[in-house]
């Protein structure tokens, strides 16, 4: 399936040019804060507006990424007139000040030193450092998204006509184009999302997109769907990752191993779409698990929900462990947790 | 214990004179609405008034079941110019409009049916049946505190030193006495509430009771307990129950049944309040479970979190199998829920 046809598949906030776009030295990142009240872009003029921007959430899921490797573009072209030697520490500046935004994102940690290799090498060689970095942002672009389309495919024969299927927070652009492709091949199928509270991904960004693409899809509270399986009403459980250890541990969005829980209860199968590979993290001791901002979990889009003074805890991931995990959705087909290490082969 | 002192140790908005207030012909009901921002009582002039403010959820819990016991007072009050035959058919006519704002309830259903018949009786022997429904009201009300401290007291023993303790919406006067007296046994607990969307009475109520008791309390979202269970922060799960079956099944608020399920998987205990008793419902079969206005589930204390556009699912209450469920704590003792039956011999 060709570039266009899978981005023409794709809801607003998915396709490619609305996650992030790069004009000249600026960059537009599509606002996900806002959506789906409106449909607007973030405008960054720096490396440092990008980290706050990455900071404050204005993007999520594969979209800090993308917006920080723009970002090294940016800081290249502001580099542009300084000696070899002074943009390359910049650059540097830049790449440490991005990883720092998200710790626990690794893939783009390493996506961003791939990236800077690139323009030290230009550098090195005098050409303009700006423009190799955006040849080779745009051609991994190209890349992620054939590796989202093999993963949507596989993840599209594994849902059947008339299935019923829960997710969590935003399962992102494999997910969405597994339902898609599914779609296309007239397979009836009904999502289930719970909101996803603090940060209400599930309200704001998968139950919109879902319906945007044409699929039946039921907003739930995050303690509903044990309920509704037991109800008959959930067949399947798909999710993304943030990352998966190389032993098969999920890390995803919080809330996603009690579902996962409910589902493996309910003799309901689960799958996690992989989304980059990070054979630096063998195992559940790798993982440290961000804490946010309390506050966050003492509000609802910006209304208090409890008094200032009541504590509060909100750990931003959970792990959930091989045993409750049906298969781990790749690139290059569906795994086993336990068999993780044959993907890096 | 004494009731005074009993009295003292709950919160706010458990303490009797809290839930609602009869002063000559009004009443004022706790408002649980505007908790924990203001701590303000609703006034009711008639019966209708008693009957919108608990179907526009000013007050919840044991609170719906006092205050339309107390219309029915105020009901007899304002038909006591009236012969006897008028005024009965008025109490009838009260009675029904009570019941129906919460189908339900059948708890309350039963206290209307036997106040009905006190007043009857007073009317027939040309006595003061306003008087005679608030002597009936009180006496009730202490019975009820008296059984609220058997069953905390009963709870408040199978709670440990340093125990981490789930609760999930709001398990009312039972519980909140028993970490009360927990406390005063020297037992230093901490307790974990999860805010309970979409009605948020964890966040509102929960939280706020139990730091006031100085007790302990972290609020988190409905989708972190799993994972605090798996960080050994949770030793046990307590929540109030609506409806238990006399097979054992635990009709509460929506959620219990999957923290019970994650509790289960993580091998801790689940103990679940009894406020009444319903022989009328034998099993699982029996229950209806009441879905609530869709529209609730895409906002958040009035606040849009989705489109408008977008399908919701409301269901107010799940169902927990005895088998998810290591007690029933009751005013008799604490029960096998595969022995319920016991209670009511």
């Amino acid at each position: 399936m060709d570039a266009k046809t899978i981005n023409d598949m794709l809801p607003f906030v998915l396709k490619r040019e609305n996650v992030a776009r790069y004009r000249e030295g600026r960059l537009e990142i599509g606002d996900r804060r806002k959506y789906p009240f409106e449909k607007t872009f973030h405008i960054c003029e720096d490396v440092e507006g990008v980290a706050r921007a990455v900071e404050e959430m204005v993007t999520q899921g594969g979209g800090p990424a993308v917006a920080a490797a723009y970002a090294l573009a940016m800081a290249a072209r502001q580099a542009a007139a300084l000696p070899a030697e002074k943009a390359l520490a910049r650059l540097k500046e830049a790449k440490t000040r991005l990883v720092n935004t998200r710790p626990t994102n690794t893939a783009m940690a390493l996506w961003l030193e791939e990236l800077q290799d690139i323009a030290e090498k230009a550098l090195e060689e005098g050409e303009d450092a700006e423009a190799a970095l955006l040849a080779s942002i745009e051609s991994r672009r190209d890349r992620d998204y054939e590796a989202y389309y093999r993963r949507a495919r596989f993840g599209a024969d594994l849902m059947q006509d008339r299935d019923g299927i829960l997710t969590m927070c935003f399962a992102e652009t494999s997910f969405l184009l597994a339902l898609a492709l599914a779609k296309q091949d007239g397979k009836r199928i009904q999502v289930f999302v719970p909101e996803t509270r603090p940060y209400l991904q599930g309200a704001r960004l998968t139950a919109p997109s879902i319906q945007e693409i044409g699929i039946p899809v039921t907003l739930i509270g995050d303690s509903m769907p044990a309920y509704l399986m037991s109800q008959g009403k959930i067949q399947k459980y798909f999710t993304a990752a943030d990352l998966i250890t190389l032993d098969g541990h999920v890390v995803n969005k919080i809330g996603t191993f009690q579902l996962a829980i409910a589902a493996h209860h309910h003799g309901i199968p689960y799958f996690a779409f992989m989304w980059g590979a990070d054979p630096g993290h063998p195992d559940r001791d790798s993982i440290r698990i961000e804490e946010r901002d309390q506050g966050e979990m003492r509000s609802c889009r910006d209304v208090a929900t409890t008094l200032d003074s009541i504590p509060a805890y909100y750990p931003a991931f959970d792990i959930t462990p091989p045993y409750l995990v049906s298969g781990i959705i790749t690139a290059k087909g569906i795994f086993s947790p336990y068999d993780l290490h044959r993907h890096f082969e």
